[in-house]
């Protein structure tokens, strides 16, 4: 009987029995199609932690491969008290054996859904280790691509602007989510209406990774001289920013 | 021969004989282009003297009166070396008694022609005592008018808002020098184009006076959660701003 049922679900056994290697093993030569359909397939609590074994690459790819509602559910089951339990019983060892950075959208997508107290509270949700950059992150910013004029990055500031976190930083990000470059409002005011974004005259681009840890970003703080920070992944994809609001709280 | 001059140049032997009250007497009476009139034909090291021992309200009637040229040398007289001295050498009931805070317009003059260093460095030459806002203020700050409208506003700090130590708050000042509003960017730049500045919803102003000291400037900066704040005289006259990196230097 359990023979049968391992044969019928072989990845919700795995799941059941914690075997994550294997788990591991058996996802690793499935299409990221094919495992879209198994997220789909598989119960709530099961989805999240099936995603989160995922190669980071793989689980961008089957993230894009869900309709939007499955994105919804895959995001409920990665905030959901089980999955968040399961992954904070995996040893040190298995967590960084196993788990890569989520895909940048599937974090800001999280961000989004979640409120600050929320996101302290689901500890390891992200995979963020404590006293980390992506603990504080908020996903309230302002950005704009980079091919925009200095008038149209003013429209879109006034049309998107309510609400976030800060508007003294505008974030430049291009079509793929990398974060290239960040511009104060107030040089953008300041910019003929036809200028380019990327070409204003500002401060270089400074930011923080997610795992940097709370002295380098209150290093980075200090540096800078800046209220607010962008947060990206070890690839320079945009995870959200950081206040120095945050940070004085991190060194409290 | 001394009673002769005495009574050629009173002015002038009541400053030689550092006789303050009795010079203050002899001014009071006079019309403050009468003043006007003193403070030119006397010279340089002394026309400053004359203008901070004037009650504020007919300093700056005298001020005005002073063609600009001669504005110009009593500014300079101001932070001239020996005025300066005759200032420091006064006892602080003297100082308390003789002298009022100097003209708004007139202390703004100073700030922009003396640099921070520099005026940190002509301790007594504003006449506000050490650790207070007003030692540490600087006039590179932005500001329009109550009745202009959010694009009117935005054309203003786009003519005016270079090399300003900040962009981020922009200060509505009426035309007596009043400081009436201050305004984020962020929300001039969201606001419709044609509303009036002070119809813009924003947090209400906040300012600090230029005798408050160093611990009442740390509190407004941690209570209302800015980065600069503008300081005034006891009117309310606006003079400069306050950076919170100056107050973290007192702090220091």
């Amino acid at each position: 009987m359990s023979r049968m049922i391992e044969a019928r679900n072989p990845i919700g056994e795995l799941v059941t029995g914690r075997q994550w290697d294997q788990l591991r093993d058996a996802l690793r030569p499935m299409h990221p199609s094919d495992i879209a359909d198994v997220i789909i397939e598989q119960p709530t609590e099961t989805e999240g932690i099936i995603f989160r074994l995922l190669p980071r690459e793989k689980a961008a790819r089957a993230f894009a491969y869900l309709p939007p509602t499955e994105q919804r559910h895959l995001l409920d089951s990665l905030s959901n008290e089980q999955v968040r339990h399961l992954l904070d019983e995996m040893s040190p060892d298995d967590r960084t054996h196993l788990l890569e950075e989520m895909p940048a959208e599937v974090t800001r997508e999280l961000l989004l859904q979640l409120d600050p107290q929320e996101l302290q509270a689901a500890r390891k949700l992200l995979g963020y280790p404590e006293d980390t950059a992506g603990r504080y992150m908020t996903p309230k910013y302002a950005w704009i691509y980079p091919d925009m004029t200095a008038a149209a990055a003013l429209d879109k500031i006034r049309q998107t602007g309510k609400g976030k976190e800060t508007l003294n930083w505008i974030y430049v990000i291009d079509a793929a989510g990398k974060l290239v470059e960040d511009v104060r409002l107030a040089n953008l005011v300041l910019a003929p209406a036809e200028s380019n974004v990327m070409a204003i005259d500002d401060p270089e681009l400074v930011s923080v990774r997610a795992t940097d840890d709370r002295e380098s970003v209150l290093k980075a703080f200090e540096k800078y001289d800046r209220t607010a920070l962008p947060v990206t992944d070890d690839r320079g994809y945009m995870l959200g920013i950081i206040t120095v609001d945050d940070v004085l709280d991190i060194a409290e």
